[in-house]
């Protein structure tokens, strides 16, 4: 008998119907004899409701009534899942963040997880009951007031209960079959992982794939969780993410075992370029241009510098940022030009960047070249490289992004023999 | 400076352009130097909505899932109106049922007060802060669960955080101008009261009056608490109720200070009236009729039992309830038929019950004989009566009690000079 949590997101329980089908989930999971605490977000798009809503009696939300205001959502999913897992026979009890001992931080709208007391959790466990915990929101002990976690907050609830439970998984389902060597939608003939190991998932997740949070990832890998990326729709196996140690559990192993040197490309068309021209190539500009640019909140990506053109003694400096970051840093840049001294600011929003990861490149030599060459054959020009030691990015135009990531699949031997089954879904 | 408490029913909430209108409201009350502690109801239909999607997801729903769910509408409601307080320049914080102190008992769906420790309400007004509080919602100390205490429950949160803290009124707004002497959609001459005592109030609203819940009328003339109902789209004086020893504050006596004898008649179409034919006139048979009743669930309001044909050793026994509970005590009845050994049963729901109420008629006499003429006058018949120390009651053809409604309005003296302004509202 295993201890089992499992988070389902907004889409697997949009409306009534969605929620007995997960209902039911649930309780095969109980009735197969495991204790089972399940995570829950919000129903449907409920959460982007609310936001709206707020956004009309107020334009600028006090963030404590907004955390108040948002954790009604998950109240509600936790409560209609309980009932219709009564309505099957089997005992289960809703609790919200605070019930459920996850304490924060008081930052409202994203909160960190600072310790979790699942005290009644396990009583109800104990008492038999299926336990359902709403995600996405915790509890502060200092202000007494409810927060809410910010982005990935239900995957990051799932993960933190399975640590502190000693979980024997953590299953994370959305509306894709697990995790895949590439964005299915991108790249028809991607293939679903058995296994990807955690700092795989990671450097994914963080270069544009969709289906599990970097933030709950990286939890799980800190506090030894197993995480199942799994289907609502079907009960076919999944991806097991593998941190440190662990393996995945017996009788589970699909494919081999031996680590593929590349697990799998991401895409990503969220990101815009920044290039500072004529910067002044004398010592501390860099500093002053990337201080200016961290004040204005944007999230630095990737950054190039050419080397100075020694006729004219300056530089250009380009790095990347989400599209949403680019008006704030520009208005940042553009307010210091004269302290600066640049000569002007160039924006271009029409990149992409694909990244390649994998574990194995570690020790294998001849990765980056496979991926240069697969480019440089296809005609498509790199703009800005990047690595990491499991990753390799480069920026190119984001029209090419499509053809890259699928020649660039190709070339590393991870299409599989027929193309994946594209859902609808948006992967959460 | 007072302390005064609002409340604000879901229509008064509907949307953000109400909540709104209702910050507004509020922030007039702090802007005048007083502290305001504000409980409020879920947006629009809310309640009703999520009991719907409750019985989408299971036929029985589970009790304590069920207020988990429910308390989720005062909490939206809550939050937005806090946010748009703040926009307006002033701080307002929210609090749940729970973190307001409000102790119940563990009936889930019919909660009762038990206690009400508000330290975190005072501590906000201490601050400064106008207080919003989830109506509707409590907790229960043994089992820490969210309970909810049932119909009229906003109400009630409010009186009994007024009677708490000492509060120098309960302003309970609605979409009417406050207590009329009848349902001004009934009599259109119907006048607005400026006071009406709250054992007068308790017998209106027991017996079809809407703008007030019983429970709340009745905790409040319990705890000394001065309820003023208002309305939300008015800022006139709307009527005031007064408990034992209190009085309306300076400055705002309307009318004559003189108590009416008759301070309105009420009128009430949901009632039913079952007729058991053929009782054996034996001891101990009325009793057994009603512990079954009882048993049923069903809410017995008025009993009438003819006396025994000599003849036959029989009798009728009628008695009315709710429309609601009819079908169950009927099955209840016809199931102990041969122990009873009466010979049928009648269902008869085409029936109006008007009441007069009127604390003047412990001292005076004839108000009895006023209402019979006027009802004999029009030609209206009377099938039962029931009579308090300030009520009386008669049961009549539903059809007829518009009109009987009017004519003893008129005879009273209750007519007002203009027709009242009818709102389309439900009163709440």
């Amino acid at each position: 008998m295993a201890l089992i949590v499992q988070k389902y997101g907004g889409s697997s329980v949009a409306d009534a119907e969605s929620i007995k089908r997960v209902a039911k989930r649930i309780v095969d999971a109980r009735r197969a004899g495991h204790d089972v605490v399940v995570a829950v977000s919000a129903m449907g798009d409920t959460t982007d409701e609310l936001i709206d809503l707020a956004g009309q009696v107020a334009p600028i939300p006090a963030p404590r009534e907004m955390d108040m205001l948002l954790s009604s959502g998950e109240r509600i999913s936790m409560a209609l899942l309980a009932m219709a897992i009564h309505s099957m026979g089997f005992e289960a009890r809703s609790f919200t963040g605070s019930q459920a001992g996850m304490i924060t931080t008081a930052d409202h709208g994203s909160a960190r997880i600072v310790d979790v007391t699942p005290v009644r959790l396990r009583e109800a466990l104990d008492d038999g009951a299926i336990v359902i915990v709403a995600g996405f929101q915790g509890f502060n002990r200092d202000t007494r007031d409810i927060t809410t976690l910010g982005r990935g907050g239900s995957d990051t609830t799932a993960v933190a209960l399975a640590a502190a439970l000693e979980a024997d998984v953590c299953e994370i389902y959305s509306d894709v079959d697990g995790i895949f060597t590439a964005d299915p939608r991108v790249v028809p003939k991607a293939r679903k992982l058995s296994v990807v190991g955690a700092e795989e998932m990671l450097e994914l997740a963080a270069n544009g794939a969709k289906v599990l949070y970097i933030r709950a990832v990286e939890y799980a890998r800190r506090h030894g969780v197993l995480i199942h990326a799994r289907s609502t729709f079907s009960s076919g196996v999944g991806t097991y993410v593998l941190g440190p140690g662990m393996s995945i559990p017996d009788g589970e192993e699909g494919e081999t075992m031996e680590e593929p040197i590349v697990a799998g490309v991401a895409t990503d068309l969220g990101q815009a370029k920044i290039t500072v021209i004529g910067v002044p190539d004398v010592p501390g500009k860099a500093a002053e241009i990337f201080k200016i640019v961290a004040k204005s909140g944007a999230n630095v990506d990737m950054i190039v510098q050419n080397v100075s053109a020694a006729s004219t003694g300056r530089t250009d400096i380009s790095f990347t940022l989400p599209k949403s970051d680019a008006a704030t840093a520009i208005k940042a840049l553009a307010g210091d030009q004269d302290d600066i001294g640049f000569a002007s600011l160039v924006h271009d929003d029409q990149i992409g960047k694909l990244s390649v990861v994998g574990a194995g490149m570690r020790t294998h030599s001849g990765v980056s070249a496979t991926l240069f060459e697969a480019l440089s054959t296809s005609g498509i020009n790199i703009e800005m490289i990047s690595t990491s030691e499991i990753r390799i990015s480069v920026v190119l135009r984001g029209d090419d992004l499509a053809d890259a990531a699928r020649v660039v699949h190709t070339a590393y031997g991870l299409d599989g023999d027929i193309e994946a089954t594209v859902y609808a879904g948006t992967g959460r």
